[in-house]
């Protein structure tokens, strides 16, 4: 039995309820079967309810990107115009490097409705469901030297928060280097991958993990402190095409800015968003822990620090604070 | 016919001419066979003379590296010690970034005796002829911050040097960033390619072409102004598992160097093997071509320029002076 046959024979009694002796009568398969196939639809994002006696009853479909939908939104030169829209792949990262070795130009988008196996900073797994966030990657070919990268990162976290706080009724704070935190909850996650030669940047995928739809039982319960969806935050669903679509038009805006001008305007935006700066805290820097306060960014895109004896650090990486697990 | 039997045919004349029709009866194929199995032996590094009517004979013989005559003379803790010597690969560097997506450790080399893709800085493709360069990939996994990684690019030109003089009696002279030069004309290439989770490195493949033993004909004639090999600079044809063993040795003292006090020993090795400072030259950068006098390395590895105005400039990302094409 496929799980479409299932579905088919849910969606005919349009939110009734229909026996899994039916169903198994119907589709000639058993009882086990029918309900390994449930747990299969919920993995997609379908919502079966299952009762006693009553049986199984549809009682809503994921939500699916389209990309005729997302196109005609699309306000971009570059960006998103090669659009790879998948329904799942162990990892948006994966496939956009195996494009980019292959040459895919600058903009190419890969947009998954289920990732797998997402991966965030530190290898760590990443809460990805079927049709409840947005996980893409963008490919960028940056004619900048290999050790400007940072900046490439904090430009991601401006243009993400640019763009959610132009959909939803939110207040977003950038945690150095580049989570997006509301009421200190993380939203979302940005991974940058990059490969160069010598010092010149062969191109970055800039990974985008945000948690849109989800709804607190998405979430194992240990990270329900630390992480939450722009729905749960904001009290509605949002279209994620429109998202999208402002996510793809701020970070297109805003890197032709910082090819044109340089480092400077997007070191102003991102200290605005910072939460981070002016606030003494712990640095977990790979030669240890640092106490100090940022007070900002250098040149670079390096945090400065200002240490207890008053001196300066610029630090290049570290992790800010709690260290946030599995998120 | 393969080109085993024609190699057998003629090593059991020891060096007598054979002539192409006695080749062409006894492996009973034409002498358009024969002629092209030849040309795919010389390719090899086989040294086969052609004289009308006398025929073919066996001049010399490819020199081979051997793990049982290299790994004796590794004088290194874990440089070499995961050790792949291949006969003939595209590139080194694609097979070791391979090996280094599967996890391979640091320290593992790759080896070819012939590369039918080597590419240099720039996609540039690069002379490797089978049994006269060495052509190897060295994977590092560092822990220092993306930012650094052209200190990695000084560090691989300070410890290539050091080796080199150390086995030849040849002055080296290194060009910013890492080309070295042998009264003027280029010896070898490094070619650093690196990949990053946002600030961290999570590897670095090191790939290092040196002209060991080639001759004036092996080079296309518009390379011999601007490439030479050791063997014609010194007079003598090297041991090259010789100078790979203090390659290996010099850049393992150096890394561990590096990883202990910092880049500033490397800087002060790499400054004092310059032949980039201290004169006027042109940088070529991406956003175009800029006069000036280099002076020395800033704290990241980066080139301090003084301008004809007197102030100064960090560039990351140029070439220094005529741009060498081909090598």
């Amino acid at each position: 039995m496929g799980k479409e046959n299932l579905l088919h024979l849910l969606e005919a009694e349009a939110g009734e309820y229909v026996s899994g002796e039916e169903i198994s009568r119907k589709l000639n398969v058993s009882r086990t079967a029918v309900w390994k196939q449930v747990r299969k639809l919920e993995a997609e994002g379908y919502h079966i309810e299952a009762v006693p006696r009553l049986g199984y009853r549809l009682q809503g479909k994921p939500s699916r990107l389209s990309v005729h939908e997302l196109l005609p939104k699309l306000n971009t030169k570059r960006f998103g115009r090669q659009l790879h829209l998948l329904d799942v792949v162990p990892s948006t990262q994966d496939e956009m490097r195996r494009l980019a070795e292959q040459g895919a130009p600058e903009g190419t988008l890969v947009i998954a409705e289920q990732q797998t196996n997402g991966r965030g900073r530190m290898g760590r797994s990443w809460v990805s469901p079927a049709g409840k966030g947005i996980w893409m990657s963008l490919l960028l070919r940056p004619p900048v030297p290999l050790p400007l990268t940072p900046q490439l990162t904090l430009l991601a976290a401006v243009a993400l928060s640019r763009a959610i706080i132009r959909e939803v009724p939110v207040t977003i704070g950038i945690k150095w280097p580049n989570d997006l935190l509301v009421n200190g909850k993380k939203i979302s996650g940005i991974l940058l991958e990059s490969a160069a030669e010598d010092e010149r940047l062969r191109y970055v995928v800039v990974g985008m993990g945000i948690s849109v739809n989800l709804d607190a039982e998405d979430y194992p319960e240990d990270l329900l402190t630390k992480a939450v969806s722009l729905k749960m935050a904001s009290g509605n669903a949002l279209n994620r095409s429109d998202l999208i679509a402002s996510i793809l038009e701020e970070f297109e805006r805003l890197y032709e800015l910082y090819l044109e001008q340089g480092f400077a305007p997007i070191r102003s935006l991102w200290e605005a968003h910072s939460v981070t700066l002016n606030k003494e805290t712990t640095l977990h820097t790979p030669q240890g822990p640092i106490l100090g306060v940022p007070r900002g960014l250098d040149d670079m895109g390096g945090l400065k620090v200002e240490l207890a004896d008053g001196s300066s650090r610029t630090i290049y990486s570290a992790e800010v604070g709690d260290r946030v697990v599995g998120s």
